[in-house]
């Protein structure tokens, strides 16, 4: 299983600025998240669907992006697994081939919830297990420790 | 000086689940610091122009929120005010006569930049002044705290 | 009831030419046709919901236009009352007190539809009588004549 | 030279109705576009930048379209090629691998547009020579008709 989901990048991306807005790097972790999710826990059940809900964002900008056909590498890992949650870190880079830029780090706290029940749930042990063997190191936000 | 703007939600913020998706928030603050920023700073030059980056966000989402024809309230206010940078911190909020839901908390941090050096810069007097007589306490972030 | 709706920009309406994204007017007429719907239908129950299929749209620019904090001023109308379906007309303006600017003309093709049974359906007849009520003249698109 | 584009969705290109929001179309036949253009006219002086300004769009809805992981099949060519504009026509469509799905049919007209001077300008003959290379029919609109 992967930790890294290339993104494509929208022109549309970019704002008034020229750059790709900081507000679209969200949009494109979200993207590599649920790439990743699928292919993490089922094709065709992601646990976005049976699922999870979004309980917090972090990012630091690290450097500007600009739009250009090859996409970005996202690195996203597993971290702070506990029994109802657990965070995602992600690094947006350029891929190997392109270049060795980094340009923001990030952090998702997800919760696990039963949208039958409308209800937080306990991860499953499959889930566990999944997540357990991809698990990485939290990421060192810069910024934060001021 | 208000520390409060209204911002009109869009269908078109909800997401496939049928509430305003998360990533969304971050656009709802864009519009809020960009509407304060004039009035606080300048109406025709605001801080965006003059200018700054956004280095870092971090946002805590408490409450679903569904699209409505009611706008949100937008709560913001200069905290860690520093040589060339400062936080925004923010509530999203109901309008007094909707509710009294609080939706999310956030803090952006934001550094002083000169566009045409293509560099940093301090804060200049005036800018400081302003943040100064608005500064209010940090987020208390209840995630960060595990 | 009206056949005019302010709709707010969002500065990230912009794209990297920095004038409002010509994608981004369609995201306009969308919120201007849900706020319409839901005063010419009923508060609750708009006919998004009961509800209607977007079946085409064709849309012309006439000038460029920049984020401000007034909004824009969508006028919308229907014409082309069949039994099954029928057209918006919009003229996307200044509103009176900020100017007369025409920024674009557009249209929008809607079939009633009933999600329940997932097939269209025909007009009732209370949703035809306010169609007709509101009923104006077709869109002179300049383009489509050449 | 190439009259088809793949193009990722995104799971945010769906609206609270569970499928691709008909607005996000004119968003991917956008960046089809883009990458269509960067391949036709230059590789880093796309004519995007050369330019052209969008003066219409029409876009028929042909079925639904849900995210899904692999992308959709943009087909797309120049027509009504004249002194300082022409017409893109478009198909969004399954992969070959994919199926057989027609999701939509569109058309832009675009104007040649000197940035520097502000001011529509004539189509250079290497830009005239690469258009009429690819030229196709007009699409034919099923809704125009009726």
């Amino acid at each position: 299983m992967s930790r890294s989901v290339d993104v494509a990048l929208r022109w549309s991306d970019m704002d008034a600025y020229g750059h790709v807005n900081n507000v679209q790097f969200l949009r494109l972790l979200e993207d590599a998240r649920v790439a990743a999710f699928a292919e993490w826990f089922d094709e065709d059940r992601s646990m976005l669907d049976s699922g999870v809900l979004v309980a917090r964002h972090e990012i630091e900008y690290l450097a500007p992006l600009v739009f250009r056909h090859a996409p970005v590498r996202i690195m996203l890992w597993p971290t702070a697994i506990a029994g109802a949650s657990f965070d995602v870190a992600y690094e947006v880079r350029d891929p190997d081939e392109v270049g060795e830029q980094l340009y923001a780090r990030a952090e998702t706290s997800l919760v696990a919830y039963d949208f039958a029940r409308s209800a937080p749930r306990r991860l499953d042990p499959r889930e566990r297990a999944v997540l357990q063997g991809l698990a990485g190191e939290p990421v060192a936000f810069r910024w934060r420790r001021r």
